[in-house]
């Protein structure tokens, strides 16, 4: 099954890049495997939990949870030759990313859902573990940061589900929505693009300016 | 029903206070959206996964998904504006933390739970959204520093059970401790009122007074 | 019931942990409350949501969150001779660590899970209050710093799994993990054992040096 391939693919990048994380960190091995577990499965975790979805797919195949602890410590032998690898990295991230998005999604249809759910299920899935790894790690996740990395998620979705009203099968669906949205992460990641941010400043500025005058 | 049009008005302002903090970190535009929503819909949604009270509200209503997202953009189109308008929004974040424990309250009432925990869901359905919100954007949660604001979800819920222990109404209830906890916040607010801090200095004091010295 | 005397010790030793964290960052009463609950009851709250084991712990049994706040209060009281009383902290701290593990790896066994789900369950009970409070208090967790912290509650996990297995009756199997475990701790606390660290620095840093050379 094409899904389940992604899959394997998505927790495995996803559970190294948890683990660099907490490297930088300086974290023990056990918070390495921890964390590296919260930023494959947190995604899928958080919305089981939201759509009251049991039992979790890491219950129901520990196996996973198995897989993702070996990534982690693959991770920390190899992490010294991890530059070298870093663009293969940041393309099994995207993969990993817009499969999330792609299971997350289909779950939420097969529980009957609308499109706002499943869209909001898709992106959760997506970026929730990276969300839930950059505050184990006391960062301001980097979601809302990096190049175009959520809304990529999200108009992925529309994508899916554009694909499915046309009438396509679910293979079909599956496979260019997966190309769609990595093409387009790579494009983002290539050319920098970004969101437009909001940025605002308020009274506390002017406090801030005025103590570093005194 | 008057729970909803609070319940409607609530979460528009706590969409609101969760943009500005998003746009104070200067996240990117899907952040300001998933930050407000996080802030708007995530006490109803600790409670409801904490209680297993399923599905979830937003689950169930997705237009107040949409409702909240509508909210952070109107947010980021009239942030400018925004401080001549500080003071309606202090009062239209009071009305909500209020509503919110009420609601909050009313639904662990009505799966049949007692005293003890349905104050505790009022209170969590209060100031969740809130923790959750300063979490994302990394600072420590306002909620535990802010004049009296948990504090008086509280005594709104141990007002709110007084009033149904007495007989009263539904509508007489929820209404007299709407004007009830709405006219506290604003005492609190007016006064600079705050609970009693609990300061504790540990060892770490020593070391750090001898580095500022070296 | 042993299990229970175990608990009741154990939330009341987590509740003073993170009544004294809270302390620390100077919050107000209601959040050294809030903390103190989070940290006594929030791992059992995490496995209980994650495996959907309904009602959860505190919901069923409001007295223990009766409990965890008189022991927050009496914290507050008590903090100015805390410091004598630490060596006794420790101990219960290490008791509840371990009892917390064997709570959690039971119930999971109770639902039918098998050795990765019921090891994780034990290892979540045991170390995601602490998470939760250092979240709470905007910390990096120090679960994955101090000594052998989390790892006791995995070792403890499998000698608890293999008691079951050589066929030693319950009561048998509970003592012997809790002194087992208990000596552990004991152990790498006395002599600051502590796991191998994961340091990764990647390009970050030579930014970071050449900053400061300028």
């Amino acid at each position: 099954m094409l899904l389940l391939v992604i899959y394997i693919i998505a927790i495995t990048a996803e559970a190294m890049t948890g683990a660099l994380s907490a490297g930088r960190r300086s974290m023990d091995w056990f918070g390495v495997v921890l964390i590296a577990c919260v930023t494959a499965l947190g995604g899928g975790s958080v919305r089981d939990v939201l759509l009251g979805h049991y039992p979790l797919t890491w219950v129901k195949h520990p196996e996973y949870l198995v897989l993702t602890c070996c990534a982690a410590f693959v991770t920390i032998l190899i992490a010294k030759w991890m530059k070298h690898l870093h663009s293969i990295f940041l393309l099994l991230d995207a993969l990993g990313l817009i499969g999330f998005t792609i299971i997350g999604c289909q779950i939420a249809l097969d529980m009957g859902h609308g499109f706002v759910v499943s869209a909001v299920a898709g992106v959760l899935t997506g970026v929730s573990g990276g969300i839930l790894r950059d505050i184990l790690c006391n960062d301001v996740p980097l979601v809302f940061r990096r190049e175009l990395y959520a809304s990529i998620s999200f108009v992925a979705v529309i994508f899916y589900w554009f694909c499915m009203d046309v009438g396509l099968s679910l293979e079909v669906t599956v496979i260019s929505t997966l190309v769609f949205g990595f093409s387009l992460r790579c494009i983002a990641i290539y050319f920098g693009l970004e969101m437009p941010k909001f940025i605002y400043k308020d009274d506390d500025e002017q406090s801030a300016s005025s103590k570093d005058e005194s």
